[in-house]
């Protein structure tokens, strides 16, 4: 891993010179469509303890406890499970007339709901992205009870805040551009020697993601992550679901990642969905905060105890939808992916930079 | 405890109204005058493991693990213990100029120096502030080794980030209007039913706090606080002292917060200056995050376990220095006191509001 | 504290010479009456979270995550608050006739009962002690299932384990040489340069203890221990009683004892019996574990961290029964007590042994 | 996984009826010869903590912080990396000359020396057991400092206990009835329907074990297990691992374990030998500790999460010596491995018994 200073300001915008872009304050929903509204509440209510903050036979609307805006996540009802929109919170009204502008600015498709798209929202404008995801942008929202306090409704793996999504596109480098010009920070990226990028970690909030961009087959959404107080609440989610003889939906984990230093586990909700659960990344809020590459080739840099990868990790992610409602096309990656530089007969990962292959800790264990 | 959302926009200026302020980005270091400079460092650096940037016979610069400015604490050899400043980071290098144009406007004294007051600091500003503080504002700064990663160099008690600063002032509504027009936003407060107010914590960066105002007799420093990544680091820290016995450093606590919902723990250095331990308080980053109003007689307000307040934190506090060097006059706070209120003849604190005397804890502790 | 090694083997048996005392395995259950069954039901299963085994309108019968036999702890409904019973396991049914020997040849009043004195238990004799306690000794019990793997039912507060009792009686040396003749091993004590004991230490099972004697008016019920796995579980019942306005339960800390290096709590249930949650002593099971002395004066034996003890802890306690169901009278301690010695104007407490009085944090503290 | 109660009593001894075994108290320590002593001091001081008690170039003695005899772990420099004692402590003198006896009687070889084999120790026999295992028995050791309450010397990975030894045996039956005789209990097995046992736990102290059998070619070694207090521990000397660029030292986990119920960590040393860190299972001292016997194709029963588990934890292990210092040869296994029947072509492993292929974890992981 290698730190370096950050370009002082933000990138030039290219597509729209006169344009200012949103002031986003942070990733605020996921609206996903799930095929079995009952199974899916078990998962993200029995199970992870997520907090209904209203439901009815369509819809069902979450958040972990510290969270005081109406919702972080909605399941919704559909015949096809996938990501209908990625939403974030911008800082005043007048910005969501200027995410509307940016956009339609880039000739993206945008759509314009006075009193919003879900409930609990207000004005909202929805748009089909440079990449192909449905994004959203709204500032007015219904407040609810903060349950920060109320420890009689904890459980041993309290989820307490929405912490990021990850979505998976073909190419990270345009798709990093683009971010950046709409006010998003990158705090870390994974590399080769050959400048191929496979990973970006980009922020609005002072933690080191809202959203990542992941290289492979996309547009499709790779996870939305929770976060947790404490490493052993992350334990806790394991435990039980061992008790509930669910184990088999722990796809990754737990571990310590390289990159954004943070203790983290991967499930799959019922529908395939990818959930990460996630504690103790470090604080970006700086203007010249320093940006970290790791080296693909790095077997610390998603795993700082050198555990594999499994390939579903790499491979699984959820469609999303246009404005529609449709499933967008999902287009392959070209350039050369994580898995295949990393594992097996053309890839390689050391524990040390300069170790022969002795220091290939996946050749020990698989 | 009570919620009610934020004005919807800052307070206006009414001192300049021309003037824009700084855009602070988060407090970013103390520099603390200590009397006997090698048995500071013994505290900071060999009990609480801060981490030494640099350091001579008369200074001493520390940061905690994941910090990548230069310092977060300054300890400079002098005669007086106190603090000779309350630094800020601001956004970018024209800030510095709009922070001494926004206190020069309002009869403030400052001084501006290009190469910084201390080491690893460019070109700064210093102002006595309305309430009598020193306060710097700064962009340049040196960049050192963010240690997040170093695992090889944490102690069970690892400190990693500075959280905020505490202020005594005497008129907490005067010193929070002022730090409201200047771009902090109020969180959470302490108040009774007669409308005083006892307390105040505001916040730039998305935490509950960059600083907060105690009502007492000020200017002074009441503490300075740095976070911890888990609970049991705070624990482990209460243990080394136990087994160094210097278990008499430790003033208050552990305990829960009612206010901010953090564990903490308060010690004090060799000079009584005081140093609170911090962990998991929630995300403030929101333009309309809701306002925690506490009442005074709320004995779980300070500490949720309701465990009693040492009367030593009410009145100890370290004296604040001038822009020449000078302890600042203590003015005497004619607000009703937390410690008259709360405890003994004049005092009351309550379990359940509802309740009588019986529900008064203190009285069955003490 | 000092450590010296133990008498190598078992003090001879000065009453009985020619009686083998029974083999106890562990301290196994209380057995309490309280006034208001469905206010400590509330205590001690919906705050607590301890199992209900089986209950009825009379009994209430529960058990900690981690137990395999039918209870550690019955609350009998009736009209005065009380200890019934301190029950130990043995290790074979022969054990039961040799404690009902052994006691009787001391001219102890004993009670057999084939079939039990309590649900889920056999064979059993109940006995008026030397120090006029109620013990129970039985082999026979009903196995239920050990919830150790149902991460399920866990709640952030779990409770795994009873770990010990503490009786209150007026004379230590001489309880302490009765139950070492029984069988038990001293691990701890607190003494004075004068000779007086005011507290010991004793243990069966590998750790610290199965009960102890506490020095003061009695005999009396101090308290009953269940342990937890980790620190944090015990954060999460203060936490818990904040939530639920109940912080008033909470007597004396969390905090870290001296005395067992062990993380704890005391809370009181309705009837003002004394709870203490408990984690992490240490191994004790070596023929010649070191027994450890401290000093009473000592300021961090009983609280490693030097927070003040307060004195409903050292003065309160809860009446124990005969065998007729009637209380035992308490006689008074004429020995020192250890809050006199130790707090206010007779008494000091040191944090360094020759430290002046400064270094007496107590005084720092009230 | 299924529970029964044990047999009523100990196993008759069919060797030798007239002979009592050694009363055993726990397991004590392991005599381990390394290829390089200073590689070997790096990994166990300078990385996981223990205490050297003392050393010179031949050898060190190591302890973790609670104990306080004189070593658990010894250090020894040798040509060929192997375990040259398996060391359990008697509760008497005499018991050392009952395991003489009681192991004479059986054929077996066995050396007494009056001053011990090793420093600290005294009085002392080792022999070769039934499986061929150097085994050595002793009561007399030197005491020395329990750190207990030396804060101030631990690390965020503090190792506070031995906890048990693994031993690798080709028939698991022998073995366990041969150990049965010897004063052990089983606590937990695995089993599959053809009888086949694949390992056992066998327990003096109130632990699950002081040590186990798993079944393969043998008699080797196949881990030394330590404890910590609490799950973070663990995790923390991962993280410490992985800033030290050794991540290739973890083999496996950190996970929780099925059998024990207890959190766990596998890492080599230098030389390959196996190293536990584990904590937290559960009380078994009762003498009807209820078995709990798991299916060999419960995907949960050696990972409670399901996480696969690596090839070469079952097939790699250590060496044992005879008495003459030289390697017992390894007698190969006949049974079903653990391995073939759960993973790959020939076996299976499923998350919830009744599940069809698509219950099976490991096919989706790898």
């Amino acid at each position: 891993m290698t730190t370096t200073d950050p370009a002082a300001d933000a990138a030039a915008d290219t597509a729209a010179p006169g344009l200012v872009p949103p002031d986003i304050v942070r990733c605020a929903y996921l609206d996903l469509v799930v095929t079995d509204l009952a199974a899916s509440r078990k998962f993200y209510v029995d199970v992870l303890g997520l907090v209904v903050t209203e439901e009815d036979d369509q819809e069902i609307y979450l958040r972990p406890l510290e969270e005081f805006i109406h919702h972080n996540l909605v399941l919704r009802k559909g015949p096809v499970a996938a990501a209908a929109a990625f939403a974030f919170r911008v800082r005043t009204p007048s910005d969501v007339d200027r995410a509307e502008q940016w956009f339609a600015a880039r000739g993206c498709r945008t759509e314009r709901r006075e009193h919003g798209f879900v409930k609990g929202i207000g004005d909202a404008v929805r748009v089909i992205d440079p990449l192909g995801f449905p994004y959203e942008f709204f500032f007015a929202v219904e407040h609810v009870e903060r349950l920060a306090w109320r420890y009689d409704l904890y459980t041993p793996g309290a989820l307490v805040r929405l912490d990021h999504f990850n979505q998976v596109t073909p190419d990270v480098p345009k798709g990093r551009a683009y971010l950046e010009e709409l006010g998003f920070r990158v705090t870390e990226d994974i590399k080769d020697d050959q400048g191929i990028t496979y990973a970006a970690w980009l922020r609005r909030k002072d933690t080191v993601h809202d959203t990542a961009l992941t290289g492979g087959d996309g547009p499709r959404l790779h996870h939305i992550a929770f976060s947790t107080h404490e490493q052993h609440n992350i334990i806790a989610i394991c435990d039980k679901l061992g008790a509930l003889r669910m184990s088999d939906v722990i796809e990754r984990g737990p571990g310590r990642h390289g990159v954004s230093n943070a203790f983290y586990l991967y499930v799959r909700d019922p529908d395939g969905h990818r959930v990460e659960i996630y504690t103790q990344d470090y604080y970006t809020g700086d203007p010249d905060n320093p940006v970290v590459t790791w080296d693909v080739h790095d077997n610390q840099r998603r795993d700082w105890w050198g555990n594999p990868v499994v390939p579903s990790w790499y491979t699984d992610a959820s469609l999303v939808l246009d404005l529609d409602g449709n499933p967008q096309p999902v287009v392959q990656r070209t350039d050369a992916s994580e898995l295949a530089v990393t594992v097996g007969a053309d890839g390689f990962s050391y524990t040390r930079r300069d170790d022969q292959e002795e220091g290939f800790k996946l050749g020990n264990s698989v």
